[in-house]
């Protein structure tokens, strides 16, 4: 019997699991952030969240919005409708035998452009920073679409 | 040793991977199509992103929201908490071992929902044609997770 | 040739297979919670959808929001923003080989929390019930996410 192992034992597959590891954690973050900004500006969304910070009326102050805590929700949200798509092309290329270099780039410039795009929604950078970013992240997502289609479409 | 290239050469895998990316890529589309909005009807989220519209309050107006933009996004979510679903359930599904005309049914009843939903949402069509394209979908899923459990409970 | 069949045979990637069944359709649910509380409640957010209940601007009143459907929607967010990196590291933690006990109880510990933060933020309990569960399942990916990147790197 063949050990699973040897799916492991891939390298492009190792370095598809090593950057999806990375930038799923990165992705991770943005909740310990949002967070952050709730608990330090008191900002909640749930009665229950707020009920330490006062009794009654008084805790209902704190339900309440914040541009810093929308900021890092909206980049939170764009870390989702981007990453899942990585996430899900990206295991299928890894499998279809790509070359190992160039798939590697793929990763890197994805893993990178997210984070500089964390970087830029965060501090904020002036634009085009993080329209870059996104625009990176989002070709090399189509650009692995494209050879898995063009190499194993079967419909 | 075995070659990776195996699984690429099960069909039920390759056409998993084929409808896949193609819903994935449609799921897509929709940050462009929340980008050409938000650009033609000036409607932005960020202070940065409207800075080149205009100088100080008089680029502040152009942060608002807008019925087209929230459609847009309602349907980028709507996406996203369904073909989640349908990524992970239907790798799980496809390693599984399932007769190839049922699984190719499967998918692709799912993909032709999902983009008909987006169809229905964009345009908009009257209900219930988003309300069929959304329980399509949801239904094709819960009958890959029903077969996976059915044949491979381990807990 | 080698059968694909021989994944669905390591103990470890069936138990990922049915434990990631279970918490993605329990996710699915939140979908269905919010289409109950929208229709019980007569709150929707597009205007073909509320069409039914009445003509032109009698049935606009309907397009409102309602404390109760957006906790669905925030517990459903929350879902979606931890599923989706247990989904993608749990699969390659799952083919990396990890010990079988410790695999299976991080899947239980994940499955069980979130399982336990629907129940906390739907009812809603008193904090830190839903804090706790969130912090478990993070916990229990990073685990994951830790021993893969220890023992698989490559970069």
């Amino acid at each position: 019997m063949v050990s699973l192992s040897q799916l492991m034992e891939n390298e492009v597959f190792m370095a598809f699991a090593s950057y999806t590891t990375i930038v799923l954690s990165k992705m991770m973050f943005m909740s310990t952030a949002t967070a952050f900004y709730r608990l330090t500006r008191k900002v909640f969304a749930n009665p229950e969240d707020c009920a330490g910070f006062g009794k009654g009326e008084n805790a209902k102050k704190y339900l309440r919005t914040d541009d810093r805590v929308e900021r890092v929700r909206r980049a939170h949200l764009n870390d989702l409708e981007n990453i899942v798509p990585f996430l899900g092309i990206g295991l299928l290329y890894s499998l279809s035998g790509p070359d190992l270099s160039t798939a590697i780039l793929h990763f890197r410039l994805f893993v990178g452009a997210r984070i500089y795009h964390t970087i830029a929604y965060l501090t904020p950078l002036p634009q085009p920073n993080r329209a870059l970013a996104f625009f990176i992240g989002y070709g090399v997502t189509l650009s692995m679409a494209y050879r898995l289609l063009k190499s194993n479409l079967y419909l």
